[in-house]
């Protein structure tokens, strides 16, 4: 089985569009995380959800998570509110590793090992510069433990 | 809002209970990964399913990529024979970081933190050493994005 075979619906967001629909659809669908394409529709960040909530907490505190305790509890239950009239970009860190990208053709273990190298819970599937799926970790795991 | 409420129901697995089962549970509810746990209810591991995808990975092709080109189409989609028989301690990797925890008055950034700081889409919500609960991304950035 091939990466292109694997592939599954998964809504990926653009670039430009709007922070706060894009992280509430994320949320409530339960997705592993985002696939950000440009406005041609190339991927430019596979986005853990582990990596998105980055955005909830102040760069201060990035850097000493000592100063999370300095927050007051309301000013931690506004803390998304910096979304707001924000694009997807906002959400891509500018140290974020190169994207999770497999090629159609690849297989369940070469996925599997871009998925473990990148940490990453979704990996797009590419067939040149088009791309044409993303598979999720869970999926992966369904198909490598269904017995053929 | 603290920790210990934005918890929510979430499956924990004992260590010691069986691989092939857990995994299969684990994709079958699209859950984020596996909060592992001894058999006294501490959690030892939370593994993003990004890292249990590690196991459909020959230890060889982990050290060098470029060997799971040689390895059949056969072979790949058999890889997961090897959790056969299998305890839920071989998933985890003895290179695995310190298990995503968050005390239970912890609020909102704070857990943001400890997830972005490990990469993990899950946190056990500790009382001190017991288990009180778990929250994924999706739940913490449902709660952020909710306006109160």
């Amino acid at each position: 089985m091939h990466a292109k075979e694997m592939a599954e619906d998964f809504p990926v967001v653009d670039a430009e569009s709007d922070a706060w629909d894009a992280v509430t659809r994320m949320a409530e669908r339960r997705l592993p995380g985002l696939v950000v394409t440009d406005t041609a529709g190339k991927p430019v960040s596979v986005l853990p959800s582990s990596q998105v909530v980055r955005i909830l907490v102040p760069s201060y505190v990035q850097d000493d998570p000592s100063l999370a305790g300095v927050l007051s509890e309301r000013m931690c239950d506004r803390v998304a509110d910096k979304l707001r009239g924000k694009t997807v970009r906002a959400l891509v860190p500018d140290d974020a590793p190169e994207p999770a990208t497999v090629n159609a053709d690849d297989t369940i273990v070469e996925v599997a090992a871009v998925m473990a190298r990148l940490r990453s819970p979704l990996a797009a599937v590419m067939d040149g510069d088009e791309l044409v799926g993303v598979i999720t970790a869970s999926r992966l795991l369904q198909l490598a433990l269904t017995p053929r």
